[in-house]
């Protein structure tokens, strides 16, 4: 059973283990509310998840360290524990399908894990660990539905609580819910007034579903690039303390969390994950029934893929004018080329690829399609530029 | 004059308006040595630069503030007299080139200060801002060559020395040389058999040449990435200083610079500017003279143009075999993109843009290029794509 006593006992089994992360002002994230982020996407590992595996693995019986530990995932939970199991001297082993990203299992590995490569989806490493486990008298780890990795997870509660004064509410991403079950039962047992917020991705509404519901429920199918909350179901224990001592769930969409992740890089010079970031979209995006309210989000892993990452920021300049994308009509005569390029510099556009397309059986025979991509300042910016191409005869599709 | 008093002074003066960054164990960036992070790209306005205007600005007599300060830069500088300004109740004007960044106009505005835009280059501001000064009897923060504004750099000094045990050197980029001039004093007063390093780009190396040729000198021009540290000519009192008390200067090239930003991505989940990394740079190429030592990196700032910080992950992918371009010659008929996409497909490439393209002179008159980009594991999961393309018959040129 969870008790605060467990969570006080697992800050201090986790000292050596983790780091406590800064918890950092954020003035202009919002004007609605008065932002901190608690910064778990610098913890070791770059997510959370080491806290609760650090924990769960220290409690075990020294017969059980001997044997060793299995997990399945191909994500933070699996380097949470390759880490703990490091530090603490133990033998681990985790299952990954086969599909899993070669970055991803060099990052386990790296920690010092056995990886073992399953071929199948999730269900199947799943179903293998499980095997293994009963072969070979391995412990299992759970990602979240078990009381000492929920103690582990709580014990970032307890540093947020001693970090602020004047707390007013705590906002937490939900996957299978371990976190914010730790979070908010040790906020509820010790500053009862403190309003305790989750967020689920709109395309992985688990969590959101089931409370709505009142009853645990299986997604079909979940979307979202926070990959690192895309769970299908909720955990039976998680399931039950969210239910009892969580306030509020609110969902975000991909385009929200997106913004969330530039507006981290672009005002904190830190990556958040998908899964990181939602907690700080909920506040970008006022979705929580708070004003002029002390609010700290867990941002509570950065681990994502840098071609992910590319994407982001590559949308994210789009979205805020910084990147253009223009397609002229042309007659296909020399010079025009030339004409357009020049009205381009001459505005302090910088051109970073064109392709020239003829031959659409919409256009004259004699015209054709120049596709220009363009580096520039601003939405008024681009508007100066598509204004002197039109002033020039040039027609714009 | 520079004395220990005045940095502790400052360290006192500043605790209201910088933020104590942490120092982060980085122990996958150097086989060679024991690394360690000093993260200023986490301060308030995300770079050191805050700490010495912030202490400069607080010396000022109460008829100096009530004039206002005057400052010349569009970056790191600006933002930090701008902010310290707000924190002091200080008017703070700032001068920029006309063809400054309008996200940093923006930033430097959004931090309070009024911002004066200049026609021409950066001496043309300069020159205003002193124009400006003699006019309006403001006082003019200057980025680097002031013994307060190095005093306040030195506090990053006092900050590693209580953050750390053992310490056994110091790794400092080197723009004007403000930074490395506050920490070298302090590190060489307090703890002198720590060795202080100092960082260039090769493309600005003018701290380097000058303290090689025992005078100091200015470069004719300055190219590259690291825009905070573009800087032509040391000050007097910093080329002084960084000859009495610094070991050695080396430079890093822009490659380097560009794998530091990633590493730090993708190791630590923070955003360097490039400035900020060429610390990193350094140790991670071996650039230094030293072995199995815990050596401090300065990651000095955070404040790179998103676009730049896009270029610098693409420039990444291709480097470590994420993302590859490859240009297939087909025979211009039926089905030939098909059977390309549908080998591609089987082993697990993502396909992010094709190119088919006509009409070379070199080739066949039926013949045609397929120029595709790709999403790829690794450089063997690109060479098994290549090669079974080739087995297909298909020729890559």
């Amino acid at each position: 059973m969870l008790t605060l006593d467990k969570v006080y006992h697992a800050a201090f089994a986790l000292k050596d283990v983790i780091r406590e992360t800064a918890l950092i002002p954020s003035p202009k994230l919002s004007t609605e509310n008065n932002v901190f982020l608690k910064t778990e996407n610098l913890q070791v590992t770059g997510s959370f998840k080491v806290r609760g595996a650090g924990y769960m693995i220290s409690q075990l019986s020294d017969e059980e360290k001997a044997r060793g530990v299995i997990a399945c995932s191909a994500g933070n939970h699996a380097q949470g524990v390759a880490l703990a199991s490091a530090k603490y001297g133990i033998k681990s082993i985790i299952c990954l399908p086969d599909g899993a990203p070669i970055s991803k299992v060099e990052a386990t590995k790296g920690y010092g894990a056995e990886v073992v490569m399953v071929k199948g989806v999730y269900d199947d490493a799943y179903k293998h660990a499980l095997e293994l486990r009963d072969k070979m008298g391995y412990t299992f780890v759970h990602p979240f539905d078990d009381d000492n990795v929920i103690a582990g997870q709580g014990t970032v509660g307890l540093e947020i609580l001693n970090e602020i004064k004047e707390l007013d509410a705590v906002v937490v991403p939900i996957g299978g819910g371990g976190l914010i079950s730790g979070i908010a039962y040790v906020i509820k047992h010790l500053a009862p007034h403190v309003k305790v917020y989750g967020v689920q991705a709109a395309g992985a509404p688990s969590m959101y579903n089931s409370v709505k519901d009142g009853k645990k429920e299986r997604l079909a199918s979940v979307s979202t690039i926070a990959d690192g909350i895309a769970v299908k179901e909720p955990g039976e224990n998680t399931f039950k303390l969210v239910s009892e001592y969580v306030d509020e769930i609110v969902t975000v969409t991909e385009g929200e969390i997106s913004s969330a992740i530039l507006a981290l890089i672009e005002q904190h010079k830190m990556i958040a994950e998908g899964a990181g970031a939602v907690s700080v979209a909920a506040v970008m995006f006022n979705k929580l029934p708070i004003k002029n309210k002390n609010v700290v989000c867990v941002v509570s892993g950065g681990n994502i893929d840098v071609t992910i990452l590319s994407r982001v920021i590559e949308r994210g300049l789009l979205t805020s004018g910084r990147t253009c994308n223009l397609c002229v009509e042309l007659m296909d005569k020399p010079g025009q080329l030339q004409q357009v390029s020049a009205i381009i510099a001459s505005l302090g556009g910088n051109v970073i690829s064109v392709h020239h397309e003829r031959a659409s059986e919409k256009m004259d025979i004699n015209g054709c399609y120049l596709r220009i991509v363009l580096e520039t300042r601003n939405y008024e910016h681009i508007d100066d530029i598509t204004a002197a191409l039109t002033a020039a005869g040039f027609r714009l599709v």
